[in-house]
């Protein structure tokens, strides 16, 4: 009695094993939201439709193909995919069958390519035939048991090679499998590797459903919102997105390969878009679309669009609010699933200035439930005070503890457990993050720390500058000094003299770049983020084109 | 290696440790929204306000109160509060503590509020001040180690009784304690009882949280949201809100002990209430006023209110549309945190006809996500046709898995580990669930089920009818026939005649209640709910007034 008594309260009594896996979602989605619309837009630009009961089916179908080859729990999977109801059913499929899904990057350079399908070890390989040409390329570098062809673009898949659709036809769909953990091991992203080799990041069930709670509450996102993920989602699981729609039974519109701002637009109109998710390039090509053409296309009055990946420019969130469109920054990493922060104001910074309000807006934001940060920087802890700069830290439920098969942990976590971004931010006293730089993208200048971004973010606010990179110059006296990119818009001009008044204006004498190359367009990483590493690997001799698309 | 290899991917490489508890939401708060307003309406009505900074320091400076009286982790707490910021005070600080917050329903009966404190075994009772007589009825029969009084009233401490305010002046807010399992237990509430002694729910620190989160999510909560719950903080937690509106860092508006009609729309319109959370008589009590003064109110255009624990007629979810108030059904139980189904309609309603959407928002709703549904008849599970009717049966994270201390499950628990609420259901092929009656209130007439919910429900239609009850009665030939309760509106008439005509119109002949009770008002349970269990036991003997308030 006593001790059952003392034992009374330490464990409760609730069903706590009732795991959180993507299965659960999965089952959801095929009882509740079977008629529910998924469209895709193909290589040929038309848009075919499907439903979550169709996709469900399919999904469970291929997971019976997977445990029927032998395929084990905890194997990987890769995908090399666009976004669309094929890759929706590789996500929902391939953890259900106890596997790990490993999206692959479609732009990485087939050096990188080769290495994390190695490293990963995957099994197998789903591609869509519009990609084969990319796999090609590492054929004879890769051993994967077998490639499944996927024919995304309708046309027969050529003999000789598997098809994805004949694999489905021999298989029945696959009933759950009750009983796994939630902790098992789901899906595998690796970082696009700005520094060094690239690294796997082994999310678990529970970290995706989590983070796709997390994902719904701090976007507000409902049921009757039709989404459209541009982030791809071969890039961190495409920030959550199908597995928060999936779990919603929220209509999904995947824009396939065409990208470019009038074909997204297109797209918007047609299926009546209320929420979509893309890197800040993209969504620049769209602003100007619709600010040269305001009438041209007929969209939701509740368009909603979160941005993430880089810094958005306050510019651009006005630009959009000019348009009645509103703009959520995010801001995370491949190592935190990635949501950390959102900037959506809260009901206090109604009472705000404008000013204030938009740049509280243009910072990385406040961090989502169960995220917990901290800036660091020589000396511990820094205060939330908005202008102590340290090195942002974070750990939560979706956040890595370790990168996948990695013995070297390259100083990412600290000693009490916390992921470091490698980011360098401050925190005001509302919480609100605000990135100041990747730590490797400061200008140390005669000991002194230049923010990159903020420089930037000053140079686009300028009426002829379309976008604006800041990289460091080794310099025999300061140790390095700034050097502006900058591309120009359409037809437009701006002096060196003007673009310097312009920041002299706001920044210290020391922070002004030394030199402004006017350059036809910025190099791109894999992710559509600006490479500034080939910038600086390139100082003197930069190309007009992207390197690595 | 090929032991490693087989390994990967087996556990995750996340920081699945990081736990689910309400000493995270409360640290979030603390750090993130300390000026977020909390409003408590007093015993003298005058509101007073305070922040969640403050409630914090003072929950955890309450831990620090417990720890250092020897209270240990998993032992109870108990708390006869009302709804102000200091009962949220103990919803934080008591499970921060490690201990277990049991909530006491001030409306028990002195036999059931004795036996619980008694079979919880509160060490500790924190009790209002104004709730101290309560308390007496029963002080002879209880063993509690301290009796803690909240100066609700703002009056001082009555001499020889223990101040919360001068405990806290003792202490200082404590750290958090790290490295709790989110599998203790955190909450405890017992069943109100409608069938024998009250039981016992143990909720978990996991519980509470993905409870949370699928509020938030189900019902779009917002950061900008000012919410008052109205359904009392000593019912299932007050349905999961305070810790959902810690977590949102939303203003909370506690009305405390004033809960008509007028009292509540005056504090609605003085705070700008956008979400409002209670059982169906008070907003029946809402409706009518805001139906007879217009104009009174200038409440916010934004208000939702979700309504549960009990049916929701139609005609109620029509009139508060009518005044432009979108009211959400929920339906839950002690048992299941309670959040198990809410009435959002999905964007596919939209295209239906107004008769049938309002026909599915008058119904139960939809799963919440991770929550698990079934219906279950003597010959096995039942199809979801929306006419097949079966015990409804859940399972999920925030489902009980046995009562605590119980050694007697009651049968309330399936071989295959579902709960079974004890509600007849139907479950549309939208997935829409229907609650048909509690299975202890059908009406078993010649064999056949009776709906008594049906039945209310067609009667609340008509124009002069205020509330309407159907039990059953013994009878000799057809084993139990129904009995219409029916409550009529102020100065309103209506004859056997007109009532029999109404339901004859929409339901078989021996459907028919076979005697018509115009009464002044229906008895209610403790938690506001009609209580059939009276009427059946007093059939022939109704008197005018509740009996246990």
């Amino acid at each position: 009695m006593t001790a059952s008594t003392e034992a009374r309260g330490l464990s409760s009594l609730m069903m706590d094993d009732y795991p959180l896996r993507i299965d659960v979602l999965l089952a959801r989605a095929e009882r509740l939201f079977p008629k529910v619309q998924v469209a895709s837009r193909g290589p040929d630009r038309t848009v075919r439709y499907t439903d979550y009961g169709s996709v469900v089916r399919r999904a469970r179908t291929l997971a019976s193909a997977l445990l029927s080859a032998g395929i084990h729990r905890g194997d990987r999977v890769g995908t090399l995919m666009w976004n669309h109801s094929g890759h929706l059913e590789a996500y929902l499929g391939v953890p259900t069958s106890g596997a790990v899904l490993h999206t692959l990057n479609l732009r990485l350079p087939p050096e990188d390519l080769a290495y994390v399908i190695n490293h990963g070890r995957d099994r197998w390989i789903l591609v869509d035939d519009v990609l084969l040409p990319i796999l090609e390329k590492v054929r004879d570098r890769i051993h994967p048991e077998r490639v499944v062809v996927v024919p995304f673009s309708g046309a027969p898949v050529p003999s000789g090679l598997e098809s994805y659709e004949e694999l489905l036809s021999r298989h029945a769909p696959a009933a759950p499998v009750p009983g796994r953990d939630e902790r098992d091991g789901a899906g595998l992203c690796y970082t696009s590797g700005t520094t060094g080799r690239p690294k796997g990041v082994l999310y678990s069930h529970r970290s995706v459903v989590l983070h796709c709670f997390a994902l719904a509450i701090g976007l507000n996102l409902r049921q009757r919102d039709v989404v459209m993920p541009v982030v791809p989602m071969f890039h961190v699981n495409a920030w959550g997105f199908p597995y928060a729609l999936v779990m919603e039974g929220a209509r999904q519109v995947l824009p396939g390969p065409h990208l470019d701002a009038v074909s997204l637009l297109d797209l918007m109109e047609r299926e009546q878009v209320t929420f979509a998710a893309g890197v800040p390039s993209l969504w620049l090509g769209m602003v100007e679309a619709l600010e040269k053409e305001p009438h041209r296309w007929k969209l939701s009055p509740e368009l909603r669009m979160v941005i993430g990946g880089a810094a958005v420019p306050e510019s651009m969130i006005r630009r959009f609010d000019r348009l009645k469109i509103q703009v959520i920054q995010g801001y995370g990493l491949t190592e935190t699933s990635p949501v950390l922060t959102l900037a959506v104001p809260t009901a206090e910074m109604d009472a705000w200035p404008d000013d204030r309000r938009y740049a509280a807006r243009a910072r990385a934001g406040l961090p989502v439930p169960f995220v917990e940060v901290r800036i660091r920087g020589d000396r511990g802890e820094l205060p939330w005070d908005g202008t102590s700069v340290g090195e942002l830290e974070a750990r939560g439920p979706w956040i890595a503890r370790s990168y996948d098969d990695e013995a070297d942990l390259s100083g990412k976590w600290t000693e009490d457990g916390w992921f470091r971004t490698g980011d360098v931010a401050t925190i005001d006293p509302e919480g609100f993050v605000a990135i100041v730089d990747r730590v490797k993208d400061l200008v140390k200048s005669g000991g002194e720390w230049i923010s990159s971004v903020a420089l930037e973010n000053a140079l686009v606010a300028h009426p002829s500058v379309r976008e604006a990179a800041i990289v460091a110059r080794p310099d025999p006296k300061w140790g390095e000094r700034p050097v502006a990119f900058v591309v120009l818009k359409e037809g437009a001009h701006a002096t060196d003299e003007e673009l310097r008044d312009l920041l002299a204006g706001r920044f210290p004498k020391w922070w002004l770049p030394d030199e402004y190359r006017v350059v036809a367009a910025l190099p791109k990483t894999s992710t559509g983020k600006v490479s500034k590493r080939t910038l600086r690997d390139d100082l003197g001799k930069l190309a007009g084109a992207p390197p690595d698309r």
